[in-house]
């Protein structure tokens, strides 16, 4: 009995599609064998069908895209300053519609330093954690506006929306992974200054904590938390936070763990209800496009994040300890195809 | 002619007392033989004070610190979890309410990693910057609210509030930092998302930019900043931002020097309208209150920044150097009281 995967890819601009080639090519070769196979739609979006078709993601777009099981991602966005782009915003009107139409709320960005990789920390220890960062709410609603813009006396507002529904489902579901891993979880938010939203994070991870009893909980101020990232990153298992504060401090997860090459993601909707997506967290990096300059690490464990959320565990497994074995054998400087040509090797050996 | 300068005193909570009275030591030793000197008003708040009274600011007390010429402040809060302290907010009631009152809205946090000084980075290179923080508006304002409060509908709502003439004011004042300095400014903040925000920020900086045709001028989304504070620190000579992405940025500065306990920071009003407050970025860490482990540099740091401010420039540099050359000589374990007494003597040699 094979299974039928319908995969959306999405290779966007940049570098985003020589290393979705990539992370394609190791698909194919973990399922080469298997019983379940990947029927792939392309999909034409990013800054390069604005330029042509003045296109965004359309509502065909956006609801071809809901029909397939799942989402592989690039990376999406122009040049920096391009003037054609000046009122394009391709992150809100494609990346964050598709993870706010598809409900995208738990953003999963797993942090680890993998033998062999190098980071900037002298010491950096053991690091092997998982931020959950909400998708869905948070600064990212889009709640702005401006008056007398352009003038001495414009005000800018944004709002941060929050619901006790948003948050309590992700909070639900970082309390489960926690428990699944090293049965620890830190909030991050910064309670003191943003006492409502925060007061409500505070309170609702106080209130599921008591159905997680064998998880220990902790509460960092963002700020502080960033610090903890940088001298002492092995205190981390699972750490929940908001869409802001999840966007930065898996960067910063990146940089410490050996370079945003290396880091994936998940945009999950963990009800099922629509199909959720995975991508590298690095930019389309258009200044080495086309140059085969780009590691694909981050697009293939991608790859390994969506085999896993699939329930395919055996292939994830392998992708991860091929990406796994091929870090800890680098040496030299090899192109795009090279690694993803290596790994797919490996992930078939 | 002699000149008097009236300080008001805040040591605050837990180690604010004894870093205060090493940063007092320093500031008596360092103008011992000159003609300026410094009537020092104590004024008793914080946590303890709210225990005490219930009082966290009162307008009385606004009222007295705002007709001294500087404010030194130690740290404030108290044990976090105390539930005598459930609702008090000392930092949105008191130190925040200080800046915001006293329109501090320049919040200036030099990074420096001085020689002898040790971070977490294994190849820190030169590290020598200025984060100008807007210290009045922002996600700062405190204009957020909830309805349905403790219910599973709640919602919890805050609003950032950013007027052009608050961010350029602060941008025009950095711009001129940057002047003095390696003639380089990053804005960083998170335009692609915060589109109203970060758009106006942009348009301020791009304008005030002309004025300045020495500086070059360049553009980080907070989290690609987070990046390259970890590695590439060198890149930085003066960063302007808002006042959340200023807080995280500082803290994440502090610790890529060599810990916050050397970080220090000014709360400006450059017009001279009111009082500027100096203060470490540390907190009160009421873990180690009293046990004289606390090290004072950052406070003492803090007085060099008063100095400055006042245009005592030579005082400022002197005790900067005492500073620098006890951090290069360290070595060993020195109480709070030892590390004062060693700065103050250099002070004086
Ligand atoms: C491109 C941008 C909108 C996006 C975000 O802020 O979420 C990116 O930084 C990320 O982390 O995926
Ligand atoms: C205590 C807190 C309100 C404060 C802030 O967020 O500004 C602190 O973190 C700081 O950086 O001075």
């Amino acid at each position: 009995m094979s299974r039928v995967v319908k995969l959306a890819v999405i290779p966007g601009d940049g570098i985003g599609p020589e290393v979705v080639a990539e992370a394609v090519k190791v698909l194919d070769a973990v399922t080469a064998a298997s019983d379940v196979s990947f029927e792939k739609t392309p999909f034409s979006l990013g800054a390069g069908r604005f330029l042509e078709t003045g296109d965004t993601l359309t509502d065909d777009d956006l609801a071809a895209i809901a029909a397939h099981d799942a989402i592989l991602l690039g990376a999406v966005g122009g040049v920096p300053g391009d003037p054609r782009l000046k009122d394009a915003n391709i992150e809100r009107g494609l990346l964050l519609k598709l993870r706010f139409e598809l409900d995208h709320y738990v953003n999963l960005r797993p942090s680890k330093l993998y033998p062999g990789a190098t980071g900037p920390l002298a010491e950096p220890g053991e690091i092997d954690f998982v931020v959950v960062r909400e998708g869905t709410e948070g600064p990212y609603v889009g709640n702005g506006g401006s008056i007398r813009r352009g003038t001495a006396h414009e005000v800018a507002n944004e709002t941060s929306v929050n619901t006790a529904y948003g948050v309590e489902r992700v909070v639900r579901y970082a309390f489960a992974l926690a428990e699944r891993r090293r049965q620890k979880l830190t909030l991050v938010h910064k309670t003191n200054v943003l006492v409502h939203a925060g007061g409500m994070w505070k309170r609702i991870v106080d209130a599921v904590a008591s159905e997680f009893p064998g998880v220990a909980v902790d509460y960092l101020h963002v700020d502080a938390a960033t610090i903890f990232l940088v001298t002492n990153p092995s205190r981390f298992d699972v750490i929940v936070t908001d869409n802001l504060f999840g966007d930065i401090l898996t960067d910063l997860a990146g940089a410490v763990t050996g370079g945003i090459g290396l880091a994936a993601s998940g945009n999950i909707n963990p009800d099922g209800a629509f199909p959720s997506m995975f991508e590298p967290v690095h930019g389309s990096a258009p200044d080495i496009a086309g140059s085969q300059k780009a590691d694909p690490t981050a697009a293939i464990l991608s790859v390994a994040l969506l085999l896993d959320h699939l329930g395919l565990t055996d292939e994830a497994a392998r992708v991860t300890r091929a990406v796994e074995d091929d870090i800890a054998s680098r040496d030299g400087v090899r192109t795009t195809a090279q690694i993803g040509d290596a790994i797919a090797e490996r992930v078939q050996a």
